[in-house]
């Protein structure tokens, strides 16, 4: 399923299925060629495929003028739904699994310059870059609702090169409350409700009191929603922190509304004991790659 | 320069230049296969070939998160430009030749049920639909510039299928002045300056009083602006008048920024003899199409 276009070579019957071969042959090189000699190459190269990709697609499908200007509405309504506390083309992109690849992409990059570090999943619409920092073994729930299951999540950050623990790594984390709401969604959640950034001990340890996840819609009032429901699909995502780790046990594993689940990101809740502030404890040591 | 992925086929060589083939061969028709048995068959059709090629296309260039981000907030910015006055997703669009090339599938498709009509451009974003019916013989012109060269446009509408002349064919025509800019883009003109509507007479005829069109850059302070010039290209559209009709002897006829211009579609302004209200005269018959 990831066969690419080539283009060079002759049009072969099955490849005009669909009436893709009886539009004008020549438009879309038309096109490429207008892109002119000083364009930064990496965008010539980026903007060639995304223009051959695309039209390909029209052709394909005969695409017509009315699908089309539906499409452009409700890309411009996905923008003026956006604001700095929601983003509804991210959303758009998620519902396609465009953001899950580009991720499998950037990571795998990564990897391959670097060592095997522990696996990237997306960042989502609902990260924000002013969380405060707390300290070691705080809670960051400060309304915690009744049908929540306290939980303490502990590990260590190794280097992923030279192996030892990382004195003083950033973490940051962010989840959604039990009705399924960030606190930047939800005025009856404190400001930075279950979000917060922590640093690492000497011994490169981190602790924090969160709740259980639980699997949640994305939202689904805008064009990202009405997208899902033409396409027969639901809007859950299963249960999940973002740093990001999914509960083994929850729903929507293996059907996430934004494709963002890896296996190795699959984690087990465990009882804990001795601990009247959380029931259950989580454990995940992470491997850090170098930064650039 | 119109192939298309064939998904069907193992992978060859040539297919996996790029890293293409290193990211999860599953990943796209796991995200296909989410769509539900309850969608439209037409929608099921359209979002499988665009989730197919997008996918394509972001392995293709190895797109990373950080440009797939740059992308979404063009998107969004996009969106929160646009209002009932411009449409900056469209003008998007545009740019990389999408309109024009709907334009050509819807065009073939209605050619093909019918027969040979009066060959179609793309509506572009300046298009309004309460443009106010004028007589026969008026000037759409109110504020016309000293720059302006006045002529006087005429034809016969002709049914395609009864070769017969139209009586009371409705031709909507809309212009932009001679700085570029249409009416609803600039306060020094009155409201439906260059817009209006005719009815054809009993013999099929019709016949006003514009100006000669003249070349103008598309609206290049939004998104679409900025890719045109990290494209490393101009912004100009050859002189036309939107019914559409483009002049013989304007600028940019081979490289128009949104890639409308078709040969048939080419016109020659003539002089015009013993009209002291136009220097100029345009000759053009219509040919209709059946309506659905």
């Amino acid at each position: 399923m990831s066969g690419i276009s080539n283009t060079n070579k002759p049009l072969e019957p099955e490849d005009t299925l669909n009436g893709a071969g009886r539009y004008d042959p020549n438009f879309t090189n038309h096109v490429i060629s207008s892109i002119g000699p000083a364009t930064d190459p990496r965008l010539r190269k980026v903007m060639t495929s995304l223009i051959k990709h695309v039209h390909d697609f029209a052709r394909e499908v005969d695409l017509t003028v009315d699908e089309w200007m539906a499409g452009v509405d409700m890309i411009n309504r996905a923008g003026q739904m956006s604001t700095d506390r929601r983003n509804e083309g991210q959303l758009l992109c998620d519902v396609i699994g465009l953001e899950s690849l580009v991720d499998e992409i950037t990571f795998k990059a990564a990897a391959d310059a670097k060592d095997a570090v522990t696996q990237s999943a997306i960042l989502g619409p609902f990260f924000r870059h002013d969380a405060p920092l707390r300290s070691m073994g705080d809670s960051i729930s400060f309304d915690t609702p009744k049908d929540a299951e306290v939980a303490y999540m502990h590990g260590v950050v190794y280097d992923v090169v030279t192996k030892k623990p990382v004195d003083g790594a950033e973490i940051d984390i962010w989840q959604a409350s039990t009705n399924g709401l960030y606190e930047q969604q939800d005025p009856d959640q404190q400001e930075h409700n279950l979000r917060g950034k922590f640093r690492t001990e000497k011994d490169g340890s981190y602790g924090f009191y969160c709740i259980r996840p639980t699997p949640y819609p994305v939202p689904d009032d805008g064009p990202a929603g009405e997208l899902l429901k033409k396409l027969d699909r639901h809007p859950f995502r299963p249960a999940h922190i973002h740093l990001i780790i999914f509960d083994a046990e929850s729903k929507y594993l293996d059907n996430d509304s934004v494709f963002a689940v890896k296996d190795s990101l699959v984690v087990k809740f465990e009882p804990r004991q001795g601990d009247e502030k959380a029931a259950l404890e989580l454990k995940y040591d992470i491997l850090l790659g170098p930064t650039e």
